[in-house]
């Protein structure tokens, strides 16, 4: 293999397959990027078994092959580089690189042994805008279970439906849910498609994609995802993303989801999310927060208590309707849900004090955030 | 105790005194603040029993009196406010704090238990600018030794000599000296006067005093010394930081300053600390670095190799005059000191392969860095 490569696009490439290696420590192989010629391209590749992770850099090839490296060592090695072409050749299991000032050597290992990405070739697809898209899912990745005793749970699930996709998280102590109107190009989509994503998958979409001007395209088989973005206006793809699917059934969620409310209330964001802040240092161990809302006086009192520290209360002026309340959270659900919220103002709508809680942001209907009480003992 | 105080005068002070809490798990009064009533002032204090920390903060008193309370969590609390006054009371063990829109409680120890934070009452004092002093402590501080294996070594060294003091650290693999003019009033200091004064209460200073504008005092005793800062033009101490001397002989570190040198070189600064980075990458377990310097050539090869990894060299133009010489650094040893230099180019003077390097910022002979190299195998 010789090619010759901006810095600029070999640095831009390896920090994104660069992700998802260093995991593990029982295949050394896996620690390393799959570097190959494509046409006029370089491509690089990562896998961790469960995600494979392609890019593909425009670059002049004097002559084809692969080789695969240790990518910190490269990436760490391209990054200190200044702005300038780099002439990349390998020879046996060794990588040579050349600029302007330095003569550098990497050895890698044979690429016949780097585990094979499958692609996923299907006519299902549907195409996103990038931006957007990684947006909404940011909004709600964070909330799924981080344990695996309900798999299906550790995973985000998309649902389609008509022309809209759902996007849901829970860890079932509180849930996230973003709305998104489908206005891409689309097919083999039926309305009832849905499936769940592994958590890590989806970090690594955001990851890719999140900065990406342009639409990326979902595939879909019954067990993978593959996600693509393209360069410019052609069909060649940028990076790639190939995921396996979490398998099971995902829970009924919506029907947790309260429809009609005894007490409604706007608060005002930032003033609420430093009032908990407050109130959280004092809340012991339990993260007990507890609010006591009063419609007729406008008023909700903000407190917690503590044996060993102390004791706190404060008050907030609000615009409520319906029955007194009183009701305790963990505060860090709360809070962590007020924070992926982006208007001045949020709603939070309550059924008595054990009843779930449904924070909106008062000017976004595409986005709902349900919190389970802690229950009076 | 009955006093009212504005939040940011509050917050910054308990910003300075807490941060030597917390180290001490089996005496936990040491996690606490003391807070009492000097004048029309808020004293607070802190001490990790080697160091003593005191702030005062003008304050409406309208009650006398004192406590001591976990410095986190009020700290923690008032960091939370918004820019108000707070009404801050004792009775018997507990702190009551009122605002606003809130009402708090922290409960405390008994003052009567906090350890007494000695004053050094000394006519020796010596006074200095307290922003240009301390980025000169800064340049040396992290180069004394980490272990306590010599113990005069794990501190910073001040030397007094006619019109100039010198802070030396050392590891014994590198030096580090500052000079600094002695331009502010004095008394009783003798042209021999030295001390060696413990690393973190170095580090406290920069912290307390690097953005002080105006002087800073020191006082000496043969065991302690005091710094203080005064509120604006009076003599009423803004902050103090009391700390122990460690006892012992500082090295004749001066004899091992070479003062003639067989290559002299003038080296970019930047561009040196990056092809050191990149030569890092290859350096392995013992760091080593080798520059291969040729004056005649006008240039110096920087490389290092690994038998895991691979190998490295790049090549930078220099000036230099001098022998021909090949050495080798710990590229950790180099890189730090050329970090804690400011001036675009630096001078590098050599004695052969196994003298001790002399690092001077080209501008600056205020500052010196010697380093000693990795000897031949």
């Amino acid at each position: 293999m010789k090619i010759i490569i901006l810095k600029e696009k070999l640095a831009k490439g390896l920090s994104i397959v660069e992700k998802i290696t260093g995991r593990n420590l029982t295949l050394p192989i896996l620690n390393n990027v799959l570097i190959s010629t494509e046409d006029n391209s370089l491509r690089l590749s990562t896998t961790d078994l469960e995600l494979g992770i392609s890019y593909w850099g425009l670059a002049k090839v004097e002559e084809k092959g692969e080789i695969t490296i240790p990518v910190r060592t490269l990436s760490g090695f391209v990054s200190l580089l200044g702005e300038e072409k780099i002439t990349i050749e390998s020879k046996e299991k060794t990588l040579y690189l050349k600029g302007e000032n330095y003569k550098t050597q990497i050895k890698g290992l044979d690429s016949k042994d780097f585990p094979i990405i499958p692609e996923v070739v299907s006519d299902n697809w549907i195409e996103f805008d990038a931006i957007s898209f990684c947006r909404g899912i940011a909004q709600v990745m964070d909330f799924c279970a981080l344990t695996q005793s309900r798999p299906e749970l550790s995973g985000i699930y998309f649902s389609f439906q008509k022309n809209i996709a759902k996007i849901v998280a829970t860890d079932s102590f509180r849930l996230a849910e973003k709305t998104i109107v489908l206005d891409g190009a689309m097919n083999g989509i039926n309305n009832s498609q849905s499936f769940i994503l592994p958590r890590n998958a989806v970090r690594e979409l955001v990851n890719i994609f999140s900065e990406h001007n342009g639409k990326i395209k979902f595939y879909f088989s019954p067990s993978q995802v593959m996600i693509e973005s393209y360069i410019d206006e052609t069909q060649n793809p940028q990076a790639r993303l190939v995921s396996r699917l979490i398998e099971g059934e995902y829970p009924d969620y919506e029907a947790v989801i309260p429809k009609e409310f005894k007490t409604q209330i706007v608060l005002p964001k930032e003033e609420f999310m430093s009032q908990i802040k407050i109130a959280s240092l004092f809340s012991g161990r339990t993260n007990e927060v507890k609010l006591v809302i009063s419609p007729k006086k406008g008023n909700v009192l903000i407190s917690s208590q503590s044996v060993d520290l102390g004791e706190t209360e404060s008050k907030m002026a609000i615009e409520a309707k319906g029955d007194d309340v009183e009701i305790s959270f963990n505060y860090k659900f709360l809070y962590e849900g007020l924070n992926q919220m982006r208007s001045e103002k949020i709603m939070l709508n309550l059924n008595g004090q054990d009843g779930p809680g449904v924070l909106k942001p008062s000017d976004d209907s595409n986005y709902l955030y349900v919190i389970m009480p802690i229950k009076a003992s």
